[in-house]
Formats: structure tokens, sequence, C-alpha cells
């Protein structure tokens, strides 16, 4: 059983790595990212230690942090939907000083709600816990569809 | 059964207009709307037919339209919270031209889905009419609310 959970979230991992690389070639109209390696696409979601050092702790996120947290969440909404067939819509509003709020629904389930703080700071120290994160938001998504199908099914 | 239903909806209708009238006053810090009659108030969500043809088919709205359908959509939620005693949270995201989504969720329930059009033009031909409006979408809250307590009233 153990084995087997392990086994399912590595599978979310490379979903939603998968996903993510997806959301940023989509963006690249003009192919100009064509041969760039899915690590260079992603990049700027790894803060490590040092880089997170020199960010200042209190400040307002720029328009390319807030779309890089946009496409985060995009592609956590794309790898529930891949595994459950309910189509997630992300929604995102944010205040000043990088707080705000993320909703991820399916029909009338809200199925992740997080509350984001820092957003200037949004980051992972390493690909692999980039991908972990964005698969343990996704799986939060799938319990909550398992637990009210019903809801998340709800049309009208 | 029908009259019962019509007493719901008029206790409903000054419910809403009770609440946005506390959101409208509730921004007045300084008390210089104190004098101001509810009418007064509420007079820029009154749009008739003779403004409303004065009004460009096409636009962006200004902060001051925002704000307005903001106080509107939390003035739903604090008719449906005083209703059903479910904490309920309206959340708006915007595009360009007008076009945007309002959501309100109570729990992990998804209460009201609204997709807004034309918002530079939000407004009602009377405040009957506005006051019908508010209902209406409360209503639907509630509604929902009756259908999945168990999700409306979900922590976590």
């Amino acid at each position: 059983m153990k084995l087997k959970e392990e086994k399912v979230d590595s599978q979310l991992v490379s979903d939603f790595i998968d996903e993510l690389v997806n959301q940023m070639r989509a963006q690249d109209t003009y192919g100009s990212w064509d041969g760039k390696k899915n690590e260079e696409l992603l990049k700027d979601y790894i803060i490590d230690v040092q880089k997170r050092k020199e960010i200042p702790i209190i400040g307002d996120p720029d328009p390319d942090i807030l779309w890089r947290v946009e496409l985060f969440f995009n592609a956590v909404a794309l790898t529930i939907e891949k595994r459950t067939g309910v189509l997630v819509v992300p929604m995102m509003s944010m205040h000043h000083e990088g707080f705000g709020r993320v909703i991820l629904f399916g029909g009338r389930l809200v199925v992740v709600n997080k509350t984001l703080r820092d957003v200037h700071r949004f980051g992972y120290p390493t690909l692999e816990k980039l991908g972990e994160a964005g698969a343990k938001y996704a799986l939060m998504g799938i319990e909550m569809i398992t637990r009210f199908p019903e809801v998340a099914r709800f049309e009208g």
C-alpha cells in the first residue's frame, strides 16, 4: 500500500511537470524556446537558499512572478483534470505586498483553497521540490473530488 | 405556498438592501454620508433606460464601478451568511473590457458562480430591481447550501 501510494505520487509529479512545461511552451508563440530544455524553461521557479537570501522579506510581486504563479496553478488544475476528468478552473486574487488567495474549483466544488503569502518569493529550492509541491496540490484536489464527486460534477 | 415564497423573497430583498447600505456606510470613515438617505447612497447602482443609452457599448470599467460590483457581491455574501450561518467569501477576477467572473464560496462549496459581462454598465433600472437582483443571487446561494450542507460546512 505504501509503495503504491508512492508510485501514484511520482506519476503525479511527472504529470504536473509536463503540464507546467506545456503551459510555458504554449506562451512561446514564436517558438524561440524550441531549443530550450525543460529544466531551462522552469529555472525561474527554482530559488535556492542563496537566491532566497537576496530577495527582500517584504515586497510587491512583479508581473513575471504573478504570471509564474498563475501557470503553476493552471498546471495543478490540468493535472487534477487529467486524473479525474473534472474540468478545474483556477481563480487568483492578489492584494498588496504579495498577499492573496488562489482557489481551484470543479463544478461547484472548491478543490484547492490556498492563501498566498510572500508571493514575491514564490519558488522552490530544487526542480524535484517544485514537482512535489505541484503534485501535493493536485493530490489535495483529487481527494476532494473523490470525497464529493456529485458536487464536482454538478452542472448549473 | 406561493404566498410564503413571496414573503421569503421580500425579506431577502430587504436584508440584501440593508447589507448593501451597511457596506457603503462602512466605507465612509469620516461620517460625511451620515445625513444621506439610503436611496441617495445607492443611486449610482441605478441606471435607467436613458442613462444606459449614454454609456458606450464596449468599455473598460473604472475603479468606482469595480468597487460597486465588489460591494454588491459582498452584500450578497452577507445576506446568505445571515440566513444560513455559513461564512461566505466572495472572489472576483476581472479581465479587459469588463469581462470577468465572480464566485462566492462557503466552506468548499461554490454557492454562486457568475460570469460578468459589460461591467462598465453594471446597474439596475430601479432600486426595486437592484434589491431583487441581489436577493436572487442570495437565494441561489442559500439553495446550494441547503442542497450540499456538508460541503458548505467542510473545514480544512
